[in-house]
């Protein structure tokens, strides 16, 4: 699932290749969405998922409130969008569909977790 | 996170003990509200989950249209409220908060998901 709901955004933040944009057990009230680059997000040290262009990340931590469940990394230069409690609240108010499409990346890293390792 | 909204539903189903909701690997086009009982939810025989008064299952395969990622069955005497895609979507635009829960629940499983088995 792709989200391209921020292509357009004019604050978009850059970051290197090797920048933290969290760590697992951090507290975090923010969500990122990917413009360009990619995001490694591990956890206890593995590799859960590379998050390229149109994906999201962080989202968990904004959603209940918990610390991050994941670290996560840059791994390619990246424009990232940063989505704080508000305008997240904001969205899924006013656009629904956006709540569809975060449900779906979801369901997606639901579905991947229950695989075998 | 306890999903309240479907507790004054009208047209609430029985399931018995032992009954089979689901299968995983089946389509699916809808998901479950549980006002009753309890229900196992079961990944290749491992049970990840036991839902009860409050909770929802079944939210993944309505969300990604793919097939069922587990296995539901009943464990004790339950009624639970069905709901298809047309009814969560009317839920999804007209409510927020029903948006939020569910994500809160899907992040919830995503943190047990996690967990070291």
């Amino acid at each position: 699932m792709e989200i391209h709901l921020f292509d357009k955004d004019q604050n978009p933040e850059v970051f290197a290749a090797g920048a933290l944009v969290f760590n697992e057990g951090d507290a975090g009230t923010e969500m990122f969405a990917v413009l360009e680059g990619a995001v490694d997000l591990t956890i206890r040290g593995r590799r859960v998922e590379v998050v390229t262009k149109g994906g999201v990340f962080g989202e968990m931590a904004l959603v209940d409130n918990n610390p991050r469940a994941a670290t996560a990394t840059v791994t390619a230069d990246a424009r990232l969008v940063r989505i704080d409690r508000r305008r997240f609240q904001f969205l899924v108010q006013q656009n629904p569909f956006f709540a569809l499409q975060l449900m779906t990346v979801m369901a997606e890293r639901l579905r991947r977790a229950a695989q075998p390792a």
